[in-house]
């Protein structure tokens, strides 16, 4: 979890979960989708040329495994449309012979296929097709790097309104399916605020053409909301108008020592009130993530060397006046500090110790893979409930698995005196409190069961989200029902069946199967 | 139309062409519906009990009448819940019954009765249900009003993240339902961005639960977006959460002149990058519409009298420190008038001065109505396109209507020296520039003939929205086609099937008439 001043907390994804799965049994293969046959080649290969149609199995490996190596399909063709044309033509056919059809971006598993779907990769849909300078809205391929993008219209004095680590990598296509929030969320909103537009391709092979730049657009229902996070399972995002804010022309970052948690939401308001415009990132960790961090990853520095508060906090400005911005950070400072409500401090000099900082923040998730295995859960919960799932666990776990998770210090404060990442490296459970639940050497039913399904029972009773951003996927399939009502599943079924009535696109994926 | 900085111009609504619908005749009563009987009636008594039943012919004209006074519909009964359970048993009866459905909130005829539907008033849902201080989220009944909503906030440092002329009596539930844009889009994005869930009552009755408050919440499809602007013809919105912005704490307006509509476009890129994130509002009207509004709205004052400038911007900033963004102002208009981009300006002293210069921006409808009727037309298009609308259509108009567009000064220039209200009031027709197409003494068909369909082809063309933020309606059901493709509108009706079967809800609103 890390929290933003939107109220919410998120972590990563849940990989544990699938173990357990594995083992109970994947859904079965669904006997109504046809098998590939010589003659779907064919078809591919008049429509897309040799190039595009990818089948030997070496090619094929990385469309198989998703990025984590837990997942494993086994696709016998990757599909690389260069245009929304062929995508129609490959999609019309995958309809009408019933072959169901995978994606190749996004996370928990929603991109791999799960047995033998058609892979449809966007990879060489890689266009800036128009950016429009005086308005800043940029109209692009699915398959264009987040980062290129971002680099394309820096040019203009412009930024990308999402950012993640891996945007080096991911497609802004990927990006839109999967709703990804990231780092800029507090600052720009979400993507149903930030994208304008966008074009997918129905299973019928219809072009839903939803591609205007308007802001404000409101004949009839608004459909390319239903796209934005359905993990390709309506149809294949082929391009996206999305709207990019001006570039912030400075950037400041503190980091903050808090004695409470509850002096954490405090300064959140502080900060709300008086960075208010400028406040672009606002995250919190607590001290075992810290010393999980220091110790495991390398180069890290710990900001503020010995200081023993039991939680931290990233604050980070962007502006277009540095002189304002570090005016407004200081008077802010002072005012917490008075308060009492931070206890130390340190204001980054230089872009080297932004980095750094962030590095520290960033890298928590790395560091804890490191360590052994992690259960990781990517929940929303009102900020006000947030630590408490932490302590909640801490204490559960204590309790049911005292040889693994209690010692010395326990497993509620995390056990050592971690913080400089000296010292012993605590007991095998860890909880790590910015809402990672917990690393052990090697993945157990035992703690699974200890874990699950209460996380989800624990988030649904407080009116959280069992899934932040990373969607739903395969994993959490079966999991939606924590979070949405049976009348909002039965909604959501009625528009998979009137958009994909054979249901081939990203099978197995999203909803639940019906019983 | 006005200028905002995410690229798009609007207008208000286009009631003229529903006076040429009428005479060639408005859709005919759906036969399928039922007529309301006396145990129709007693039902609704036994639910809400007898102050929640509206049945006198005088009580029930206002719910008759939209508040343009254009539309008048023929319902025998104003239903006024107070619970959701209330509504939900309410439209579960009427679905069994066949009894078509109304609201009463939003504009564009999407509010009003078209013949005898039982209307539906969330009147007396108003009770705030929550409100979180540290994170600004709200949590409301649909029948909120706005003004009361940001009162309500305002206590905790927190702003409605809409602002409407109508805010002293437009409910929450209907902004939401129509997708109210309003003067603060530009800073604080759509709702379908700040909207963090929504309850609404499906026509069966089911309540679809999707009142979570978290801003990142990737279960499933976001079903919330297709209640946002759908105007009431999916299920009544019953409760809303909004994310609530902090309060900005010092307000400046400068007002500008400038010499060409591509000068105002690169004011726009300058204020952008230098006014970054205080930047509130950016719009534009021209000299048309600052004549007939000088002339026909007392109270009204020239900022810049004797200024003869084609096009005036209203330039705003909102922020967290009085001193900072009058500092970014000032170098801004420094800027931008040393590049010669702007020939004149004034920067309101005082909060009278800014409500001044408000009054006048926000009083050319009102203006124009004191005029003669008025051809108005809310569509949005790309920035660069914008102008080039209005002063095709005083082409057009002068070129077809000489003997009513044509005059000394010409259709094009507005005719006479308007500026300071005290000349004459120029040719019949005049094409006010901030985008209101005409202004004529009555409504005319021959006018219309020359307006319609040439605006929304127009419009298309140049890919913009025949509907910027009022919605469809019923006045534009018929004209969706212009801005969506078949594709979308086939999805639009599936969506519709699916959660409204027997089609109770709003009818004869927003989707065009199956042939």
């Amino acid at each position: 979890m890390f929290l933003t001043s939107s109220g919410q907390a998120r972590s990563g994804l849940l990989w544990a979960l699938r173990h357990v799965r594995r083992a109970s049994g994947a859904p079965a293969r669904d006997p109504r989708f046809a098998a590939l046959e010589d003659s779907d080649l064919q078809f591919f290969d008049s429509v897309l040329g040799a190039g595009g149609v990818v089948t030997d199995p070496h090619s094929l490996q990385p469309f198989n495994e998703d990025w984590l190596g837990k997942y494993k399909g086994s696709t016998r063709v990757a599909l690389k449309p260069k245009t929304t044309e062929q995508a129609a033509a490959i999609l019309r056919h995958c309809n009408s012979r019933r072959l169901a059809v995978g994606g190749n971006t996004g996370l928990v598993g929603g991109s791999v296929p799960v047995y033998d779907e058609v892979v449809v990769s966007t990879v060489c849909m890689n266009k800036v097709l128009s950016f429009d300078t005086v308005s800043g809205t940029l109209t692009a391929q699915a398959g264009c790097i987040l980062e290129a993008l971002d680099s394309h219209v820096a040019g203009h004095g412009y930024c990308m309104p999402l950012d993640l680590g891996a945007k080096g990598s991911c497609q802004i296509g990927g990006n839109v399916s999967t709703n990804a929030g990231g780092l800029r969320l507090l600052r720009y909103g979400s993507l149903h605020g930030s994208v304008l537009g966008l074009e997918a391709v129905l299973p019928g092979g219809e072009v839903l053409d939803l591609l205007t730049t308007l802001r404000k657009d409101n004949t009839g229902y608004d459909l390319k909301q239903l796209f934005i996070g359905a993990e390709g399972t309506l149809g294949l995002v082929t391009a996206v108008a999305i709207q990019c804010p001006p570039r912030p022309l400075a950037v400041n970052v503190a980091y903050l020592a808090v004695p409470t948690f509850a002096a954490a939401q405090q300064v959140l308001v502080a900060a709300k009130r008086q960075l208010g415009e400028v406040l672009s990132a606002f995250e919190f960790l607590d001290k075992e993530s810290l010393a999980i961090t220091l110790r495991h990853l390398p180069g890290t520095k710990d900001p503020l060397p010995g200081c023993q508060a039991p939680i931290f906090l990233v604050v980070e400005t962007s502006g277009s006046s540095a002189a304002h911005d570090s005016d407004k950070l200081e008077r802010f400072l002072e005012g917490v500090m008075e308060e009492g409500l931070v206890s130390d401090g340190v204001l980054a000099q230089d872009s080297a110790q932004v980095q750094q900082v962030w590095q520290l923040r960033e890298g928590i998730t790395t560091a804890l893979r490191h360590r052994g295995a992690v259960y990781k859960y990517d929940v929303s919960l009102p900020i006000s409930q947030m630590y408490a799932l932490v302590e909640e666990m801490r204490t559960r776990l204590t309790t049911a698995l005292p040889h693994l998770a209690g010692s010395s210090g326990g497993a509620g404060s995390g056990g050592g005196g971690g913080g400089d990442g000296s010292d012993d490296d605590g007991p095998p459970i860890r909880v790590a409190g910015y809402g990672h639940l917990g690393d052990v050497p090697g993945y157990s039913k035992e703690i699974c069961e200890q874990i699950e399904p209460y996380v989800y029972e624990w988030t649904a009773q407080h009116r959280g989200s069992v899934s932040a951003e990373h969607g739903l996927g395969l994993m959490k399939a079966g999991c939606i029902g924590y979070s949405k009502p049976p009348a909002a599943v039965a909604v959501m079924r009625q528009i998979k069946a009137a958009l994909d009535p054979h249901g081939i696109m990203n099978p197995y994926k999203v909803l639940p199967p019906e019983l």
